[in-house]
């Protein structure tokens, strides 16, 4: 087995056999999620949610994946709010850990957050979301989506369409393709495109029918009003005028494109509903159907990594 | 087995002989609620409740019956507000499917939401109650609890009493009732009496002492203020004299009737306190735990006939 | 096996030999809390959290401590805001109770409240703290975390330091110590120091220093400003002065003293960072783990007296 990561912390750290070594496990729980077989992988074992920020269908997911695997499954909802010292988040951290837990998934509205959450704690940490940072469960299931439908994840051209300047979703997807030898099309307006995306090897557009030629693979964002404090934030009817996908943009794609969004959907601003509807091109309630694999797979790996930790730690204690 | 629906929608759709099996079950289930022994009948099995409306008594009544069948069961707060138009609550549907749940419960604000979530969905869908129009699980423990304190649920005379315009409650005993060939009094003040309740059989009173006269079963309801928009609203001590349950008009009815209150009861508005109290008249609290045993057996059957769906999917692809 | 309460509602009802065999077995919990080995305790119980008041860490404590032991664990948010009658408290614990929980996890704003309710209900019921009255299974966690630093939980020196007056955790603590053996000290302003303590054999002191003065365990408490309602608030610069634990103060105690806090902390406070994270003098972080060992120790008992209750009514039927 060549997935050897502690926590799931990032796309950044992973090397392209741990990301495959994951798909490949994914795939097969994709295909029978919901099995009495699965219910001895987290036997024993104690799942915590950790939400900072609300996420209906990122927790649900997360949830169903332990609770399919036979975890112990507890969310704890917790306000950002009565956090505002980072000291504050290390006694939090630090209580969790006396409890235990063997698989803590935290969302955290600020970048880095998650990272130092699981420097204190002895558990496998998956990041479901820090900041502008990361979101590594959306990518990779993203990519096991891609994967399913094109038959392959490499040597694709993909687009990644909209607000990308405040999306995680785009951060980690960006870092997977390029993992992936992909080529990655960046299109937005230039207020919500980031600087330094050039040195990860994307293609920059601020013209949707330019950015789309010939792509395999349209995915498009959600705009991140929560996260655009003090800055530009576009009317709805203009945006969807020049970025929202539509038919008319689409036809610049590749014939056999597949059409992706993080959800929930703004229809009307970022896609067109008949668009995201149409099921030979939208693969969006894929997406969701993956993510639950995806989780599934990644704490699945988390675990047997835990379980080698500690017996590698009683036998040198036994020595 | 005689139950064959897909969803537990509501009464209207459901022949006698399906109500019947459903309340045998369920009788086996309130014999023993709690047993190890029957962790296996939705065991691999997820169980969403998707609540638009807060309800603390029926979501903890579906969560613990799916517990005590083995389910995954979790919980999804939804908020009405975010929901605003109809395509949002089919995304919200969409998604939702996406994750394979078996069974979906849902209460939301709106008549027939839960109908249109249905349709969209692979699973079984159970309706914990929508707008005015059905709350079938509360009908169906108020059977069982009837036929449990008088032997039978037909033929008997039943006084649904109070609040009947807003009240999906009555709205469900009535269809349930008029199928088991009861005898239906209506008694409400004019205001709170819905239109064409003539045509469902039901006799209509506007005075507690006529209306009760030698009824078996008393039914009071819960004055449902929230759903009273705009409309007139009855000052509570003139609610209580002229429609409130106590000892004299109670004198009316049969000497051994019952008296129900689906809860939260208002003590001193829709009933005295001494009668809700009284173990030989009030079966209020065998209602709530009727109905942890009516929802395990609609959870049972429905499940049932999931599988079997499934299989015949499963054969139809292998000939 | 001498523990024989039905209910954990307070330390004050315990037998110095219950408190033993609590904490004998929480020991053993303790070195193993996580095992597929103990999922038969309370296979097929139902616990219920009902928490009127919020608290993230005891109510996860609870549920850990509960799914650990294979129960059916269902969290009810209650708001105290919408039981203003106590008709009421009393109506939700008949419905609670018609639902047949095997075990009740109650917190209340209100000292008594949780009595009240378990005199209703069938199931144990396990006080997660009422008002200003008691915190068992928070005095219980703090004895075993003494007994498992010191060797044993008598005739140790304990200085309980800070808002005492607003405390359950201190009214519990001194009730357990006491009735262990343990000579106590209570360190508070005089504002914040309750009437009548010298009752229970303590001694009382308003200056740190010589409080402090070889004491074996310093255990602090947390500023309950929630609960100071119209009362004095001390300035959280002047408190911590004077009554906020530094090294300066803490060199008065023993050199092996131990330092505890029930969390969470205002460090800079009550206490100085540094110290709450000495590993050589704090305890805190073994408070919360050993929290989870006690819950489950509590639970398993009181499941075992309600099994064997139940057997004896069984018995009883039968003769």
């Amino acid at each position: 087995m060549s997935f050897r990561a502690q926590h799931l912390l990032g796309i950044e750290p992973l090397h392209p056999t741990e990301i495959t070594t994951l798909l490949d496990l994914a795939d097969q729980y994709a295909n029978d999620p919901n099995s009495v077989r699965h219910r001895d992988v987290l036997a024993g074992m104690t799942q915590i949610n950790m939400f900072f920020e609300n996420s209906t269908r990122t927790q649900a997911s997360f949830e169903l994946a332990g609770k399919r695997l036979g975890a112990d499954v507890m969310n704890m909802a917790m306000q950002a709010s009565s956090l505002k010292k980072g000291e504050t988040l290390i006694d939090t951290a630090l209580t969790l850990n006396a409890m235990h837990p063997d698989l803590l998934v935290v969302r955290h509205p600020h970048s880095g957050a998650v990272d130092l959450l699981a420097q204190k704690v002895n558990g496998a940490v998956l990041n479901a979301g820090d900041g502008k940072h990361e979101h590594p469960t959306q990518a990779l299931l993203d990519a096991l989506t891609i994967r399913r439908a094109k038959g392959r994840i490499h040597r694709l051209s993909v687009a990644i369409c909209g607000d990308v300047a405040h999306s995680r979703v785009a951060r980690s997807n960006i870092m997977l393709l390029g993992k992936m030898e992909n080529r990655i099309r960046l299109i937005a307006p230039p207020t919500l495109m980031p600087s330094g995306v050039a040195e990860f090897g994307c293609e920059v557009f601020h013209d949707m029918e330019e950015g789309l030629k010939d792509v395999d693979v349209v995915m498009m964002l959600r705009l991140q009003k929560e996260r655009m404090d003090g800055g530009f934030i576009p009317s709805e009817r203009e945006y969807y005028h020049r970025y929202g996908l539509d038919a008319a943009k689409l036809a610049h794609a590749k014939p056999d494109a597949i059409v992706m969004h993080p959800g929930p959907m703004n229809r009307g601003v970022e896609i067109d509903g008949t668009i995201a509807d149409d099921i030979n091109r939208s693969v969006i309630q894929t997406q969701v159907e993956m993510g639950v694999a995806v989780r599934m797979a990644a704490m699945d790996l988390l675990a047997r990594n835990l379980r080698a930790r500690r017996g590698a730690a009683l036998e040198g204690v036994m020595v």
